[in-house]
């Protein structure tokens, strides 16, 4: 919540993404709103212009509950990035995470540090990906969330998102903070302040066997990839694009959009993103994964193609699609786009138009 | 005013124009507002992200009062192209007939048949020209408008505009119709209905002498120029492009922004557009002017750089610019943005990307 105007580079960078990894048309709009009701009402208003909203910038807990309110009040897809973003592209990372330990996602436990937007949103996919509320313990600035904290009441006024996951989630009603989360869980997923030294290799080494960490604050993760491999974690992601085991949520908002706008989508559900996540994963996994390689790179242009047509046939099987298409009509449209944006790139830096900033 | 979903095909074809013309990035933003006011208030909103702003379908007289408002309470430009730029597209046209026929703004009579969004602005854009209130005509759709119009009090409280050029216009106190309005006056600008045959050969015949016919109505003229020519105009000008002397707005808002955005204008002002029309006048003038070339073609792309200069240099003179720079600064920008713009359609044309709607 950097206010209107000085957002709007970041979006502008955001809709250069959107346009060239999912050949998505998007426009920076950065509103002057009084609060969260204004600005839900102009966004409605907007709606005869666009085939989707992408939300920026909002803060926790407002960005829930404009969220909330748009998904349900408008026949567009509205994605927040940092909350629906992080957590698909890190439900992608974990799913080929588990494959590699050899764990199953209903057995595990969880332990997340950090109770902003995108942890509070990657709880709720993962829980309808199939993890058990009481096995996952997130922890807060003021300790770990359980339902005998003594701000519930607060919480239930202030953040009923965040209230709710204090009452259903950490069955054994653990007490404590960052480590006290930690200790024993199968998975740690941070996306707290950056590090290092917010997780303790002492920590990660009271985990259970074959530890994975996620450690997503930008731009130094909640505990250097390194310390977590010295303290026995078999796999580790960042946020970070220099390391291995990016969660980055370009990998996810190109696509899903891409996938949405080809069918028309009246919204994008959770199970779309889901199915964005198991393309993600999937695409990795067939080229082969390893604990250094959980999740595509944001160079490999083909799983946005695959991720788009994921999306996009879960929008048809769930009836939100405005138009029906075949797979191969899919794949034809969403590989026509996203790939005529490369030529139509390539063509301009070739001749002197913009620069060459990718590098292809 | 069509309502938001239907207008957004024409205001994606003015956004073409507006990059084509003028190298300004448009989106088309259909707003679903309640009312004016609602519409106002959203705007406003979206102050941060444009840098300026181009009112579309809006209808007379909720578009004088959008207008009026927004320009009043934005800190960027605010532009209704059907009011002001239809008035400098006209304004130009009419610095030249008058050379022409050897007239004076400040001497001549005007008939105006219509009293919409465009013949209002029009009036009020010559008025600051020089022409004199009294000596200008109008027609609405009961007749010409005079200080004893029974309905006098009724357009004050629903349309102070009209009211306004009701009282001041008209010093004569003539009364009728259209032929009455037209009869014994210099120019008749017609911005009406669909014609032919709204204007009567009779009643140009009836003119001063050089009558100066400006019968704008799409697509059909209210009298045909050969019509107007039988019956003795000088000059006939209309809206369509496969007749000569097309009075055409994208002849001045892509150049008009371009300028305003050059300089980081907070408004355009009236002398803006006078300035406008007056370097579209010149450049036709330079080229050579004659009955049937009073205002250059919509391919005349050097125009566009001229324009966008003079209205730069206004904004500077005047005080409306955030940023000041001199003439060849201002020719250096205007023209390495839309020369750019031609280049890198040619590129896209010539490899197959986009097709070669233009002819260059």
């Amino acid at each position: 919540n950097i206010g209107p105007e000085a957002s709007y580079p970041v979006m502008e960078g955001k809709a250069l993404i959107f346009k060239f990894l999912g050949g998505v048309d998007a426009v920076p709009l950065p509103i002057r709103a009084k609060d969260a009701d204004d600005f839900i009402e102009t966004v409605k208003k907007l709606e005869p212009a666009f085939g989707g909203i992408n939300l920026e910038d909002i803060e926790s807990p407002k960005c829930f509950y404009i969220l909330e309110r748009l998904r349900k009040e408008m026949n567009i897809p509205v994605w927040h990035d940092d909350q629906q973003g992080t957590a698909t592209a890190t439900l992608a990372g974990l799913i080929n995470a588990l494959k590699i330990v050899g764990k199953k996602i209903s057995d595990i436990t969880i332990s997340m540090i950090g109770a902003g937007a995108s942890n509070i949103a990657t709880y709720n996919l993962l829980v309808k990906y199939g993890a058990k509320p009481k096995n996952i313990i997130l922890v807060d600035t003021k300790g770990i969330l359980h339902a005998e904290r003594e701000d519930l009441d607060k919480l239930m006024f202030e953040n009923p998102w965040k209230y709710k996951i204090a009452i259903e989630s950490n069955g054994e009603l653990r007490k404590g903070g960052i480590k006290e989360a930690i200790v024993g869980t199968d998975v740690v997923i941070a996306a707290s302040r950056p590090g290092p030294g917010i997780i303790k290799k002492e920590w990660v080494a009271m985990m259970n066997k074959d530890p994975i960490v996620f450690a997503l604050a930008n731009p130094v993760p909640e505990i250097w990839p390194w310390e977590a491999k010295e303290a026995g974690a078999r796999v580790v992601a960042t946020g970070r694009s220099d390391l291995p085991n990016q969660i980055n949520n370009s990998l996810a908002f190109p696509s899903v959009f891409r996938g949405a706008l080809d069918v028309r989508a009246r919204t994008v559900t959770d199970e779309m993103a889901i199915a964005a996540a198991e393309a993600l994963a999937k695409h990795a996994e067939e080229k082969g994964i390893s604990e250094d390689y959980i999740i595509p790179t944001m160079e490999e242009f083909e799983v946005y193609i695959k991720t788009a047509v994921a999306v996009a046939e879960k929008a048809i099987e769930q009836g939100v699609a405005r138009i029906k298409r075949s797979r191969s009509e899919l794949e034809e449209t969403a590989s026509t786009i996203i790939r005529n944006v490369r030529l139509k790139y390539e063509t301009l830096v070739k001749n002197g138009f913009i620069k060459d900033i990718v590098q292809l």
